[in-house]
This record gives C-alpha cells, sequence and structure tokens, in this order.
C-alpha cells in the first residue's frame, strides 16, 4: 500500500510521434489513468488498467481523487495535453496538495514534461518563438480583462512575441477581438499573426496573417496564436511561408 | 538528387527518455548529423551517417552547410539542445535561408520540437510557469544590456514568471548579477528563484532560494533559471519542495 505514486504526463500537442518515451513508460507502468475525457481518449485500454475520464472544469476533484488513489497504492498518471505544466493539470494537482491532507506530502510526485502547443505551432511555421517571448492564457475564467489587457500592452511595450493559449472560450466569445484590437493598437496592423489549429493532427491548418487582417473567427477552441514581435519576418517559398524571429536584437 | 531534405530537430535537456519519437526517427532516416559539438556526441554513429560537429558561435556557417548539403541530396538533420525554436538553431538556419540563394528556398524543411530547458526544469521544480510567463535569453551578444534592462522591469510590471536562458556567459559575467540586482529592486527580495542545473542528467542540482539569497555564481552555463510572478509559492515536503504558480490569478 505504500507503493502508490503520481505522474502528471504531458502527451503532445496529438501525434502520437510526439509523445516522449519517460511519458510512454509511465503509461505503460500505471493502474489507473485520470484526466480531460479527450486525453483520456487517447490512452489504450489494457488489463489491469482502469481509465477515470472527467469533464472540463473539475480539475480540482479530479487531481484530489488522482491523490486518494496514490495514497491507497495506486500507480496514477494525470494526463494533459501538451506539457502539463503550461496552462495545464500541473498547477491544479499542486493547489490540491497544498489544501489537502498532510499526508499526500509524503507520495512520490512526478511532473513528466510533454511538447507544448506553443512550441510544436512554433515549429510548424518556422521559428516566430526564436527570440524573447512570452506566453499568455486567454482562458476568461482565471483572470479578470484588465489584467490581460495590461499584460498584452507591457509584452508589446517589451516587444515580446506572444503565445496565445485558450484564445476562444464558449463562456466568452468576444474576448480575443478585444485582444485583437489591443494588439492592433499596441504592435500596429503589420505585425503578423499565426492561427496555428490542431498543430500535429490530420485537422492541422495553420495560417499567417496581419494583425489588420485578424479576426477572432480564425481561432477556435484548438487553435494556438502567435504574434510576432516587431523583428519577425515571413520568408516566402513556392510551398508555404515560413514566419521566423531572428536571434539577435541589433 | 532531388531526395535531399533538412530536420531541424530538438534533443531535449539531456536524458534520452526525452527524446521524442518523431526526432528520433528522423536521425534514423539521416545521412548527415549538423550541430555544436555536444550535441552531435549524443549521436550514436553507424554505417552511411556522417557526423560533422562544430563549434558554438558559427551557427551562420553551420546553417549554410547544411542547406547546402540538402541541395545536394543529403538528409540533413541539424541537432539542437532541448526545443530548437528557443533560442537555438531553428531561427539561425532561417536567417542563412532569407539571405542565402534562391534556390534553398526550394528545400523540404522541417522543424522537429523538442523538450525545451525551462519546461524540462519547471517540471522538475514542480509546476512555476503554471500561470502566465515569459522566456529571455541572456546571452551577452545577441542584445544591448538597456533592451535586457527594460524586458525585465516590464516582465515584472506584467508580473510573468520569468525564465532565463543562458544566464552566465564566459564574455559577461557580471551579467547575471547585474539581471539579480534589477530583480530585487523589482520583485522584492522574498520572490524565489530556481537554479535548475543538468537537468535530467547525472549532474541535476536544483536549489530554490529567495532572491534577497540568490548570487549569480549559482548558475553556470549549464543552469536554467526561473523567477516565480507574485503568486508563485513554494510547498514544503519531507523529501523536497514544490515550487509552483497556481492558475488563477484571482
Amino acid at each position: 500500500m505504500t507503493e502508490g505514486w503520481i505522474a502528471i504526463a504531458g502527451l503532445g500537442p496529438g501525434d502520437e510521434m510526439l509523445v516522449t518515451p519517460q511519458v510512454t513508460a509511465a503509461l505503460d507502468a500505471a493502474s489507473d489513468i485520470v484526466g480531460y475525457i479527450p486525453y483520456v481518449a487517447r490512452i489504450a485500454p489494457r488489463a489491469g488498467l482502469t481509465l477515470h475520464p472527467s469533464d472540463n472544469r473539475v480539475e480540482l476533484d479530479r487531481a484530489a481523487h488522482a491523490l486518494d488513489m496514490a495514497a491507497a497504492g495506486k500507480r496514477v498518471v494525470v494526463v494533459s495535453s501538451g506539457d502539463p505544466g503550461v496552462f495545464a493539470m500541473a498547477a491544479a494537482l499542486f493547489e490540491a496538495l497544498e489544501t489537502g491532507p498532510a499526508h499526500w506530502r509524503n507520495l512520490d510526485i512526478q511532473v513528466l514534461p510533454g511538447i507544448t502547443a506553443m512550441l510544436a505551432a512554433s515549429a510548424r511555421a518556422g521559428a516566430p518563438l526564436g527570440h524573447d517571448f512570452c506566453a499568455i492564457n486567454l482562458s476568461d475564467n482565471l483572470k479578470p480583462w484588465p489584467l490581460i489587457e495590461k499584460r498584452l500592452r507591457l509584452a508589446a511595450e517589451a516587444d515580446f512575441a506572444m503565445a496565445f493559449y485558450n484564445p476562444r472560450s464558449k463562456a466568452r466569445p468576444e474576448g480575443l477581438a478585444r485582444v485583437l484590437d489591443v494588439l492592433r493598437e499596441a504592435c500596429g496592423a503589420d505585425r503578423p499573426i499565426l492561427f496555428a489549429r490542431a498543430v500535429s493532427t490530420p485537422q492541422e491548418e495553420l495560417r499567417i496573417v496581419s494583425l489588420g487582417e485578424a479576426r477572432a473567427d480564425m481561432a477556435d477552441m484548438r487553435t494556438m496564436v502567435i504574434v510576432g514581435s516587431s523583428l519577425t519576418r515571413i520568408i516566402d517559398r513556392p510551398t508555404r511561408p515560413i514566419l521566423y524571429t531572428p536571434r539577435s536584437a541589433v
């Protein structure tokens, strides 16, 4: 009963060729898999493995369930898409750990990194995050709009490239339109922006436009949005263009 | 002679269990491997594979060499540690492509993402990048100090967690001390800071201190430095502490 453990594992953006061997080994050793329904659906059922899919917006309950099972001796993998440490389950699990029973702190807990969406999208487009950049979660339920707007304006002033997670949510569909308005004002209409949908899956679609052309309906819930810095540029090619940010700011 | 291609591949932070199957497949299919000496040293020699290790600070020459070989029909993998799109070879290769001969633009060029150092370090420490964050390259030869200082102050005002690549370089050893001075002024002495050295290798060392206690000699050229946001906190445990940033800013 003391052999339980938890691994919080990143499954990457979708393609199984982007799942690390470390994560695959943890999944092979697990007795229980916990996570949001579409992520658990990526795990092949097998004898001795129990799948516990749950809806989103129940991250803390899911985390407590995982911790309880590990305390009872189970070998638990909590699955996230992308990297578990970037706007995903690792922080939720530690929130539950911090406020939960003291004995949870004795558990063997590992975070297993994965290919996060912004780096998968960046790789497919070229290298838009090749110089200094920031990552901002636009999900509506975790911070107020004035804080998002403040961060956008400061990031533009710092001339960071910017990667946006969760650009469109059902609860606040107008959010991305406001973000694009602020970015046009702060960065100008010519700045390139990438909409990268369902990267690494058969549904993948990449679109590079200017901020002046960008519209909120170019993103859905599977889209990663990346805005370039003042130095980001496009190399035209016979096939598809390359979007990249040079290494040097001088 | 038209079968050549280039893959710019991320080898992750060091542990072979963190190399994606996609990168392994590209290495297996390659005829030529190009990269900085210690990264090429990670590739097992085999019949039919030519290794081209080169010194650092010759990224553009290396990129041109790789493009030339691909144009001549070779199957070339350019290796980076971590992720090739984060302060690594992808941007250098596109700089060479942009200014090089037009026929290079017909080449088959793919960027294959990897586990970048900040996410490997974050996973080992907990989830310090679990809310909005930025990534800044402190390497001395790519931007002037006033720009670094401006970005530090704006990132602190935006209350981003911050990940620093290349915190110490031989050419400017005093740089990190200046960075720490600015951060103490902008974020206060109590803010936690992580020094994560050689993550995922046998030499791995993690140290979490306050900015007030932080000293530049806690980092060397293999260290990733992460400074928390105002919300980042430490969970004490019988084994090692967990450093994490909650998901919500409200």
